[in-house]
């Protein structure tokens, strides 16, 4: 009845079923374990009627014309610009750390003397990763490193990751650079936003076409196993292509061992006043179990006397209750997703796409691109 | 793989797979055409943060303890007792017609003979069909029906079923009774609400056993068949048992011809004001198109600076682009149910349930209750 079954109804699974039943006309099956669509990018309206991220706060930001672009046909935009706070020595103060916040931090004359050498060395308006500056043989530059990776750095990556930054992939700690410049933003995007009427909207339109059938509650392997590199569904030899946004080493039954993840517990909390904090997310790194609070009504502009919270701790993830967040971006674990990769490889009907799938720390718009890509090579290839 | 296919994912079709997952543990797959559950409960939050219903006004009510305690483990409620006002003579007047309207109607001498004989002749707190009225003997009374019949009911009543109040099954006019009384509510039954966090979370509540599938987007026929009296699922014989919650002449393919609905248009609007009008609902039986405009802030009892309204427009229903809202009471018609439903009965495996499939114009609580009971008579089937 398929020609293509996707698994997982996340943002990389609804491209690629948009694509499939708007390009080629074709009939997809998405199957999707959870209750909705939309995969952690899910939004919906709590008991108060505040719109609200349930797995984290999700701020859309590109510089891929083409995939805001192809967004853009689902959703208007709420041209939101991110901002976030660090709350460090008592005081909130622009993250990432640039000009304003070594001002904020450090006396006046300490402060200046440092900004001239950033800008000397690194130039004005560059973007320079914390482990990198650490190697710095200038002593103010050095001692400038060593008091942001202990300000900034370090205590959040412990709690976030539960290691110390030299411990995983540089990609990592390179998210969160130091910024010689006056920009407070926290993305410096071309394109900024979430989408107007929220993310279910946005997912609901690009699922609209009813040549896409969408099974809720489902986990894939009620439908789907993999034996000798052949795909069965219902098990009978499935012809089609299966496109796989899921984790890849469920897929195989976990046959070369677990892949490991990073979690998070969400703790959630109405207020009865109408703002919280300044701005939409206050990271907290040396203080408290969680590593930020968001305040959604700054992210999203809805008007509201009340305001709703959320507290993120990060924890261990235990395939049997937790949800995998973050593939974490060591050698090791890479080294083992690529076992896992080349099992794949063999099934000539099999897709990766996605975070979980790829195992790689996507962003919003990267997944999105992928999808795109893969397309047009599922295309090109039948 | 399935003992259980539903077709349809409102009110029959959800309570059908709770009951069958809840007390059986068997799996259930359930069919839905739209890319939503609920049926015609179905609300969201609009562009602006306000909780509509998307499919018309749906106000719970009912006096069966049965249903309220079953639907209440799924949803607290919003405690909202139902009003109505009818623009009448230029004025907005309690509907059903009270004694309160009497007195805001007729000149205070008149109203007051009149109200004395209703008591005398019906007892006080009692309620009268419109059509009983109008064959009282009593000059006085007569004169009091005709002028009910003519300003609350004939318009209201034309423009609602496109035909005059005679042309219907009295159950239709009965809805809608005189109500010798000073009770201003729309309704009397004991309990009456709406889900306190909106229909759609009451039904994700309803469906969260992931033993029950759900299929969005799919039209029953593109996997159930019948023929010869045997149901087919993906052109293999179906051994388990179909709840069939649509149209039962859709089933059929229209064998024995058309079974007539009534269908609606909706026109949906916000404006930049606290409140629309005074209550939930006002309808409008001899002035414009629309026969009613509900208020969805009334029933949910939500606080926001603007206000969401919605206004009704009947129309005849066109199966090719229409919503069949309502079963059309009339007893040709069900004498054409009739014959569909002796067909139905040739299929051992087959089970008819809601407003659709019985072609009965059930209000939520009485679906409800259909459905708890079949269930138990489908048990006991097997």
């Amino acid at each position: 009845m398929f020609n293509y079954i996707i698994v997982g109804a996340g943002l990389a699974g609804c491209v690629m079923a948009e694509r499939i039943v708007t390009v080629l006309d074709e009939k997809v099956l998405l199957i999707e374990k959870r209750n909705h669509v939309g995969g952690n990018c899910y939004d919906y309206y709590d008991k108060n009627g505040i719109l609200v991220h349930k797995y984290g706060p999700h701020i859309f930001h590109t510089n891929l014309e083409n995939v805001w672009t192809y967004l853009s046909q689902f959703t208007d935009w709420y041209n939101y610009q991110h901002h976030v706070l660090g709350f460090i020595d008592g005081e909130k103060v622009p993250i990432p750390f640039n000009l304003n916040t070594l001002h904020e931090l450090l006396p006046e004359n300490l402060a200046g003397s440092l900004e001239d050498k950033l800008i000397k060395k690194f130039g004005f308006n560059t973007k320079i990763p914390i482990l990198k500056l650490k190697k710095s043989e200038d002593e103010d530059l050095k001692f400038l490193a060593d008091f942001i990776y202990e300000k900034v750095f370090l205590n959040y990556t412990k709690k976030q990751w539960g290691v110390k930054p030299e411990e995983l992939d540089p990609s990592v700690t390179e998210r969160v650079p130091i910024y010689i410049s006056k920009d407070n933003r926290y993305f410096q995007d071309k394109y900024q936003g979430l989408p107007l009427h929220g993310y279910h909207q946005m997912f609901q339109k690009m699922l609209e076409n009813p040549n896409i059938k969408i099974m809720l509650n489902t986990n894939f392997k009620e439908l789907i196993k993999v034996e000798n590199n052949e795909i069965y569904f219902e098990n009978k030899k499935f012809q089609g292509k299966l496109i796989f946004t899921g984790q890849i080493d469920e897929l195989f039954n976990y046959e070369y061992g677990e892949l490991p993840y990073r979690s998070l517990k969400f703790k959630s909390e109405t207020l009865n006043k109408e703002y919280f904090q300044e701005t939409g997310t206050v990271n907290y790194p040396n203080n408290y179990n969680y590593t930020r609070i968001t305040e959604f009504k700054h992210l999203t502009g809805q008007k509201h006397e009340k305001t709703s919270i959320i507290r993120e701790y990060p924890k261990p993830y235990n395939k049997n209750k937790d949800i995998p967040y973050y593939p974490i971006p060591k050698k090791e674990y890479n080294q083992l997703y690529k076992k896992y990769l080349e099992k794949a490889s063999k099934i000539n009907n099999l897709s990766l796409v996605g975070r979980l799938a790829e195992y790689k720390y996507y962003n919003m718009d990267i997944v999105t691109n992928e999808a795109l890509s893969k397309f047009k090579r599922v295309t090109n290839e039948r």
